[in-house]
């Protein structure tokens, strides 16, 4: 924590990658400040923003407004909401709208919104020019917590999500936690499965002290701006030891290999399953599964499925509307998402709370003769 | 010199790029050994081949049976060849024809062509599953010397060439030196001209070196191995100092100020003018400009216009077959590469043969009255 400064309601967190360390800057109204801490970062830039019709309609104006004030000269693109709208056409259109309006390699492109809007623009940031400065302004908790930090972007294709992008860091990321009063209960709680997962990977401390103040976090205020502040610090630590995935930053898909298979099992439908509902049910399947693989009490496994189920959130297949397919078809998820080599998986685990680790000797069979066990039908 | 290697007929150049670095192997024959050269750096990978019709012809079945006698599986790739084919269609087209095939992050995406398919290739190896890996077999002599070594990768649109792309270094670059023999002369003086361009920037000997061997080294054999591992060490001495195009490696782009601009004059119609006789015209004319700026001698541009002439390359304006625009037409030509500042430009001249520097304050005026003077209208 010692790269995280904090006022009463502002923080600042370093991600440490040399050349191309960046801030990241936490606390309300922060989209009105937005263009004198570019201005500030990124002296003389003129800037694209990146945005989608939802986030325009509350915050574009605002952000407009900001960078004319510290005078810095923007154009507007306002894109479709929605996961469709990460695909080549789109990157294609906005790359194309960057270049009609003559700005440069050092000149600015700023998202302002959710994960897709990210992951979309953070990817055209990188290829335009081959590489301009990208700016992050995450618009939901999700986005603040996981997706602003590390530097992936991508687009889906026909063969699945994110299979195309690059490695990709902002020069400065502006997580406005005034904006997270507007989300639904809904999208709050997903985000916060994700902070409570930072707690498991290997902070403890952190997960018990979300157990004692979630209600301050979810009401907002400096409660909130601490937890999201020591998430992207924990992310941060973690892209820092491995910034282009070859073993470390595997620990932060605690949770994810059951909760892709759910999200896959439901078809992406977001009336059924958003993100972060499916890692709180995996997070749990995974402390649940290390129980059984007697490589942690299943006290433990109870602890997170109770924290989760007090803010609200599900934590068990049972808990999804609707009919889920059987074992063998949520298996042949897994295997897509994980290779399999030889009958074993690479597997998050763990040893309990905060005690997370990667094992990379799963037998699938043990994993099938789990999903039986917990499958509701 | 340090890194390169050489035996009776084969060179090895080391690109030093901490955990990027790569080699580049380069002699006749190393498309029919490519398989064990692969096999040897990236064990176990399976591979895509994209290339373009023309070179599918001749080095397709070679290259596909080496890969196979060394167990590596591959797909191929045939695109149609031209500028054309840089395009985001095909870029598309290719990622999606990798991923049907389940090709992993790391599995080999190999590059068999000239500069159009190495920069095209590149560019999707970067981008598909976020980066995958690149082996070079660049079969022009330009691609061989210029754009295989350095990591430049990318795309034309609407707004212009090479706009959309990233660095990206490649595990392996084979310069298959036999393949040359089956280029016109035209297209083998076009390469000639950018390794003249090497001598010309910091290694005067080297030029010297090639006003007494250009005979052998366009007959073939050791000395076109030397000659192009010279120039590969060169630009990767380069590329190494000041990877992403900061400064230093702004050198390299000697004589293209004036070369893009008569490309763009003649809209870039190879049939008048092919990119490396545009670097012929243009570097001589940064030597005549340097010596009308009191920088250097005259007789150095007219050593150097000598050099060119003797080889067959043309070395003036009036060279290039057709009407020109007229100056001031070439001038914004010159101001849409270069941004001009306040009326400066940064321009890279010279002091004498392999004393190039960059100027950053040319008076766009002197440059205006330098075409006036040199313009065969």
């Amino acid at each position: 924590m010692s790269a995280t400064e904090k006022t009463a309601d502002q923080a600042r967190v370093e991600v440490p990658l040399g050349a191309r360390s960046y801030d990241i800057l936490i606390g309300p109204g922060l989209i009105g400040r937005a263009g004198s801490k570019i201005a500030a970062r990124l002296p003389g830039v003129r800037a694209a923003i990146v945005t989608d019709e939802h986030v325009a309609a509350h915050y574009l104006a605002p952000l407009q407004d900001s960078l004319k004030d510290a005078g810095i000269q923007s154009i507007s693109i306002v894109l479709p909401a929605g996961e469709k709208t990460k695909r080549f056409d789109q990157v294609i259109r906005v790359s194309e709208e960057i270049l009609d309006a003559h700005l440069e390699r050092g000149d600015a492109v700023v998202a302002l919104g959710g994960g897709v809007i990210g992951d979309l623009t953070g990817f055209v940031a990188g290829i335009v020019r081959r590489g301009m400065r990208f700016v992050q302004i995450p618009t939901s908790l999700l986005a603040q917590v996981d997706s602003s930090v590390g530097g992936k972007t991508g687009i889906n294709t026909a063969h699945g999500k994110n299979l195309v992008g690059v490695f990709y860091q902002p020069a400065l990321v502006l997580a406005d936690t005034g904006v997270l009063d507007t989300l639904s209960e809904r999208e709050f709680r997903a985000g916060y499965a994700e902070m409570v997962k930072y707690g498991l990977i290997d902070q403890p401390e952190f997960f018990s002290w979300l157990e004692d103040h979630w209600r301050d976090v979810f009401a907002g205020g400096g409660a909130r701006v601490r937890a999201i502040a020591q998430s992207c610090q924990a992310k941060a630590d973690v892209v820092a030891a491995d910034e282009h995935e070859g073993g470390h930053r595997a620990l932060l898909n605690l949770g994810h290999t059951f909760g892709h298979a759910l999200e896959a099992a439901t078809d992406y439908d977001g009336n059924r399953l958003v993100h972060g509902e499916g890692v709180a049910i995996g997070t749990v399947l995974a402390h649940q599964f290390s129980a059984r693989l007697n490589l942690a009490s299943p006290d433990d496994a109870h602890r997170v499925a109770a924290h989760f189920q007090s803010v609200g959130l599900p934590t068990k297949m049972a808990d999804i509307e609707g009919e889920l397919p059987p074992p063998d078809i949520l298996m042949n998820h897994i295997a897509q998402d994980k290779k399999v080599k030889r009958g074993k998986l690479t597997f998050i685990l763990t040893r309990g709370i905060g005690q997370s680790f990667m094992a990379d000797d799963v037998p699938s069979s043990e994993v099938l003769s789990f999903l039986k066990e917990k499958h509701p039908q």
